[in-house]
């Protein structure tokens, strides 16, 4: 813990006044578990309350940002930006991971390296921090940690299912990926597509929509789901 | 607009420095469409706003008052203070309904009685008071309105899906409800079953769940969506 405090001290000028706040944001439950006769506050109801002030803030970031922006718009980025992976690898940009307390099987089994894990925990320092210092001190910290990237624009690009399926899956070499409309109901004005998903001609995931390009965004959204 | 202006301070003692965004606040969609040459904003990116500073207050509110719930409870009673209708149940009684400014087609189908439109309305309205006066008046206007509904426990009643659908159906007199499991699969210690809900023996909705409870109360929710 005492490095902790030493690199948020440093990176971002930040000191928790409740030190026990801070070292519940980064117990994770099978840690807690591991020693319950101690009794051992874990970090989810703190990560429930970061979660809430991380999407205050993003909203209000977004909407004054983007004036012309519609609701639906704003809330596509706003969940891109707040997604687990999203928020995982902010932990890790903030070191966060090598400072979390694991308990021995989840250890074992690569939870430092979790995705849900670190995203869990990036949203638990948040609620400790708003706790501590009030919701100001969150947003400062985002504005250096998380909103540089959002200017950037990371997170516009990975609006498309399809193009972040495909990059998925061929991260590690070309594979044959096919959208195939393999039902299609109704009259001409409401119509609906079922189309599925081959990989290499084995069947992954199935997606409906008003429209084959609908249903097909649908598709790759539930194999991005079943495969993250 | 003054008549709603004067309640405000009548009742809550809010003022707002920027009226636009009071009268943004109660402009539905229907109406910026039909007046579309005069460039109206209508309150769909404030309620985006609203819904966000909506969870984190609750949330903190949830947090303090409950030290002792688990994140999932705060989850499931935060999502049923929240909720559409509970939201428009609240615009009602700050008599919001009142003031805002439809449509004429959106008038007359009824829609300044639709909960869709005054739970948003509701949610607009707080975050155009963000806006204007900052999260702190928000808190305190949640505090006037929402939070002694929740102190009396009139969420909390809500959270069982089958009670609710229940008092739903046999509001206007008894009506048979009856749960039936249409399928079961899996291997004994992974089984899913399947629940189909009858009413007067007709199937309302269908759900499923690891067990026969679990799938009824999914069935129970399913109905619920369809029929709210």
């Amino acid at each position: 813990m005492k490095d902790l405090e030493l690199q948020l001290k440093t990176h971002f000028n930040i000191t928790f006044e409740n030190q026990e706040l801070l070292e519940t944001a980064f117990t994770h439950t099978s840690y807690a578990n591991e020693h319950r006769l101690l009794n051992i506050s874990h970090n989810e109801r703190l990560e429930f309350l970061g979660d809430a002030v991380l999407q205050l803030i993003i909203s209000e970031y977004l909407f004054s940002r983007y004036p012309e922006k519609a609701e639906g718009d704003m809330s596509k980025l706003r969940s891109m930006i707040v997604r687990e992976e999203s928020l995982a690898g902010f932990s890790k940009f903030c070191h966060f991971d090598r400072y979390i307390k694991l308990g021995k099987g989840e250890e074992k089994s690569g939870g430092r390296d979790r995705a849900t894990i670190l995203g869990d925990l990036f949203e638990a320092f948040l609620g400790a921090l708003l706790l501590d210092k009030g919701v100001e001190t969150v947003r400062q910290f985002l504005n250096k940690v998380m909103i540089p990237q959002v200017e950037k624009g990371t997170f516009e690009k990975v609006k498309d299912y399809k193009t972040c399926l495909q990059e998925h899956l061929q991260a590690h070499g070309d594979i044959l990926i096919d959208y195939q409309v393999i039902d299609e109901n109704g009259p001409a004005h409401a119509k609906e597509f079922n189309v599925a998903i081959f990989v290499n001609d084995k069947q992954i995931s199935q997606g409906k929509g008003r429209s084959k390009k609908l249903a097909e965004q649908d598709a790759a959204k539930n194999a991005l789901n079943n495969l993250l």
